[in-house]
């Protein structure tokens, strides 16, 4: 295998390893957050615009978590520093 | 084994693996909150409408850490920019 | 093992492990989600219409995960581009 | 080890192992829901008739990732586009 | 090892792994299904028909996915269509 | 090593761990059970004979995965059609 | 390493092997009927023999699970037709 | 490494292995028994003498289970067949 | 591989590594925390003002071991010694 | 590594593992023993003399496990007949 | 591969693991005592000012086990004494 | 390797392993222990002395797993048969 | 490699390991002790002073077993005498 | 790799390992025994003198485990007879 096999190939593992991954713990996370969001909402609707505005700033900021896996992915596929620099070094080789 | 059958194997075990690990955390998250919301609805039915439009927005967050995994396959697998470049290179090789 | 192999090798592979461990999120969350719909009804039975629709948009939520990991098995199976890659290239070699 | 040798040692295999594995959820899945099944019939038995039609509805949707399973299974071993490729073109070699 | 050895000890072992690991999950399932079957029999006797008759569906069903397991086991030793293939091919090489 | 000494080798083992491994879940489940069903004589001791009638039901039924396992190793061990092939086909070698 | 070698050792292996592991399911569940009938005698004293009668037949189905290893054990150790097989055939080699 | 010490090496460290693994699941149910024990003790001190009876036969049924493991691995050190047979053989190569 | 490819492939590896799995625990917790502050709100509608400040300055302390996690991943990637000292010392080798 | 090298190792290492892991079961169900007598001597005063006995009885019984842990690596360490036959065998080779 | 290369390969291996395994427990740790901050505070209003003067000397100390981890990483990474050993010596070969 | 090496190795690792593993369970059953022991005392203080003298053999019991832990390690260390028979044997090679 | 590079390779990687992993215990012990003195001062907010005071001993003892680990990860960078053994034996070799 | 090499990586490894992985017992005990301690102050604040020191004698026995990881951490880096009969016999070799 020569040099730019081996980070394209790396790329690529680590690409699907980090949001696959990655995902696990924000969707757990969300899972949790919005189901207590609904018991909530059952046991006090009178407080139903305090819930759903906390639930949201929550869920946004456990989201950024899994935002973080995906934009490492996506660097890792379209904007690799060492592929690019591999490209430029070894040309079509 | 040449270049492209290195990049072919990864992407299509990462395709596989990403998908297949990823949709666990998704799929475990939804359950609870459908959970917990048809708890909440036996318990306050009176809040049904404020409750299943919280759960809507809640799932289709979840679900958009299992879309990103799916997109992740779906690159690897239809719009791998390492493959296209072997190909390129490589040519038929 | 020459190219052909290899990618087939690894397409049956991932096409086994997708579906196998991607089903285990979407059944325990499914199962779940019934469970639960079962004690809202016992609950309270005169929000079982209510209880009942919203079960089943969730079960096709979740149920969707899981046809994501079998749609994914389908296309290692028989829409691998990369394998169709290798029969046109590789010929019957 | 020549090509179609490798192909049926990696069905057998993941034959084997998507049915193994892939039924694990579904089962624990279908005993909860058939627990809380009989939970709710002994705590409401005024709610039989529904309790018992929701019942099969989610039993029937929990069974279906058993059966993609199932039917991944039976396609690598009696369906198996790979095999047959390798077997026509490798012919009894 | 040539061919017709390494599909019997492929054979072999996914018949042993597949039976004694997907065994695992029907007999939890079911001993959860029995259990919540007698704590709901104590705890209202008046509805005994009803509980035992959705049981055995419950465990038949259940049972369903551990039968699978076993036909897939018994499909790899005795009714194996690579290992005829091989058979048939090398003869009693 | 000759073939049929794998054959063995992987007999021995997949015999042991089928039994080994597969009599896990059931036992577990047969403890719930009994355990529940102990419970629930001790709740109602009225119902004592619909009780162990369904206990002893279920204790069949969870027994029968563990009888599979058993059969598999027996099978495996006594019953080896591959086993069998090889003696036949390669003799006393 | 010569036939009955591999043979002898993989014998040994499984037999502690089987009896190690497969002991551990069996033991956690006769601690959980032994501890619930303990329960049940302290909450119902009179129906003490109905429960402990119930209790032995219960502790000797899932003793059945651990003797199924011990005699896989020991059927490996001392009456193991493979290794009969190569001392017959192999004589003193 | 000649036949007699793999087979003295796979006699030692399954002789452990089995003892120290399978010594995990007799420890924990007993633990779990006694105390259960001492709950239903302190619960109904009159039931005293059906408990600690109980107790010792359940311990005493827990215990054989640990008891195998011990024989096997005494089996594998003091009386083990295989070694005999190659000490018999192979003398004091 | 030369050094640079390696350092290249360790760089690739441990930044979606680190950001995928350190992203596991601050996401679970900012899904604990939300969903306690949830329940407070409904329980506590009147401490909503407290209840919000803490949350968010908790969520900001668990966020900042997302973001080290971050910082390590962004480091490997863009602002690497160990790559920039092997790109210097061993030019476009 | 010569015969009596290997042997020696394989005891060291097994002598270590079987006492290190084999304390794990019955260091944590002492402690549960342990603490329910606490708890029950809290609750019920007045019967110390029967809780402390069956205590000790317990706990001489959980003991007895790892004893039998420390008994196998003892003998595996001092009084080892493999070793004693390599020893013996190989003299100081 | 030379020593600088492994040193450098092994430090930005460590670098990222210990940060990324290394705040999985301060993160779950912070989660959670944020989590019942929260729920005191609902509790007990009143006593707000000692809680959250509590949770934030709680926080801090539990940070600091993640600031250990970030010390180490970045230790690794900027201030490797091995590295500069190596780069001091081999110069640059 | 010569085979005292191999001897001092193999006493290292397990010296660390058994202790550092061997830690974990009476660490956690003392935990246990003293945690019951003061809820136990916070709920009756009046049985002080009998709770600490029966904590206090209990712990004493615990602790005893791990001192033979501990012992097995300062064996393998400081009095290890194995390692005083290769430098007797095979003197300062 | 030559003996100072295996050296400085198993420093850097055990330092990383040990304040990494050796963080977890601490970090979740931690989050426990404060989260129980959150909720105490929740419920008894007179014995605040006490409460506080046993806090902060327990979390510095807890904190006692993190510093361990710091501090072996620290002699592995900056004291390690393995390393000074090799720079002063092989000097800059 | 020499024979000191070996000796003093494997030393530097254990070290590591002993103390990072057998702190995490003792300190979740403590955190156990801590964290109950304060829920016993609150409930029953007139024995804070009996509870405080049950504590600390508990705390002493919990970190007596973590001591005995330290201590064979610290003899395996600082007083390791196997390295100093290695630097003793091969010298500075």
């Amino acid at each position: 295998m020569d040099s730019s096999t081996i980070i394209a190939v790396a790329s690529i593992v680590m690409a699907g390893l980090t949001t696959g991954f990655g995902c696990l713990g924000p969707a757990l996370a969300e899972g949790r957050a919005v189901a207590t969001a609904l018991t909530s909402l059952a046991q006090q609707p009178d407080a139903a615009a305090t819930i759903t505005r906390t639930l949201f700033v929550g869920l946004a900021m456990i989201e950024s978590t899994a935002i973080y896996c995906f934009v490492v992915s996506m660097i890792l596929i379209f904007a690799n520093p060492f592929w690019d620099h591999f490209l430029s070094a070894a040309g079509g080789k």
